[in-house]
């Protein structure tokens, strides 16, 4: 049994080296570019799917139909959850991360971007409503900041409650998402500790094949990349 | 309450003049920007939508996806079915439209594609093998050629089953899929005549919008078109 996970491709606040979390910010051309490579690369190697799951956001829903796109595999279902969304960086969203740094000092940046627990400033009144206006969102308990902690509790329980009862089914299944809601998918299947999980990287745009065992847990986990 | 009804941008076989039916062709530059426009008609008019229907057929899933981004609205959930695909063409599949009066003659080939039952000639073994084989369509007992009565009698159950239930929960919907399967839904919420039906046209990329009264009939449909 495969899983495979794509973060999308390059942002333009990824470009602008803004914090984004749940800021729904476009891909840029190279995004595009990066998720149309991760398409060829799946396609080239045979890749086929049942189901794709991808957050509400849109680069991770950009990234995933030029992908099936790329893989003539357009129609299958799509699933887009809210759970599989990036981790909600609060105060920190829309911030310079250079200029934050000026102003809170590298440690406490260091700390809220690369601990498991340290939970970032909450949102402005501002940013804060822009979110939770959203029609999108409308009706459920929002996170107003989390640490990678957070996101794990929310990501795991779709996992539980979505993704995988289509792995049990025998489902081939595609998940594009973001770096942190990636990472709590990763350190679940591979009971991979706080401390580690938070230096696990994911390039943009770049396919990572996941091989689970009998019991749903990581065998081995290789990324796909063009030679 | 409306639903908006889209007919897919133009194909290449669009183009070509050729019955395309259920062959999985992809959008010309031109069907792309049919989209884009239809998209821009909408976002300018202040549509928004909680769930969109497409066809397993790249021209809608396509057309749709670029109306979605352009309204910004790529978040909702997005279902897909064969049961909207385009008429099944039959044997008629991939011929050119000229070549094909040439041969069978005006009146044989007017007949084929504007009465409500005449059944076109069924699939030959290969065309058919393609569909069938393909794996979107496994499980599923088949058309292999179908007359609009046909094409009405799998659309509607679909309606029923899926479109209608989202109405009367007051959610507003998009239908992206092809001209016959849209004639299909018209005709019935308007009550409208096999006689009449057929000579009902959609243009490629243009919104139709329909309003229904209290019991789902129709009371009005406007295309919408820039001025």
């Amino acid at each position: 049994m495969k899983i495979v996970l794509i973060r999308h491709g390059q942002s333009t606040w990824n470009l602008q080296n803004r914090f984004t979390g749940w800021v729904d910010v476009p891909l840029t051309e190279q995004g595009e570019s990066e998720a149309h490579r991760a398409g060829r690369i799946l396609k080239n190697q045979g890749y086929e799917f049942d189901v794709v799951f991808t957050s509400v956001l849109q680069r991770a829903i950009k990234t995933s139909w030029i992908v099936l796109e790329e893989l003539q595999q357009m129609w299958i279902p799509q699933y887009k959850s809210w759970q599989l969304n990036e981790r909600h960086y609060g105060g920190l969203q829309g911030l310079d991360k250079a200029e934050t740094k000026a102003k809170y000092g590298d440690d406490q940046v260091l700390l809220w971007r690369r601990s498991y627990d340290v939970l970032p400033p909450v949102a402005g009144p501002e940013v804060n409503k822009e979110i939770t206006n959203d029609r999108r969102y409308q009706g459920l308990s929002l996170p107003q900041g989390e640490a990678l902690k957070q996101t794990v509790e929310r990501v795991l329980p779709f996992w539980e409650s979505s993704i995988l009862p289509e792995i049990k089914k025998q489902k081939r299944v595609l998940v594009v998402a973001h770096g942190n809601s990636l990472r709590a998918l990763v350190k679940h299947l591979g009971q991979i500790s706080d401390q580690d999980i938070v230096h696990f990287e994911f390039d943009t745009g770049v396919p990572l094949v996941c091989e689970l065992d009998e019991k749903f847990q990581l065998k081995s986990k290789v990324f796909l990349k063009e030679s």
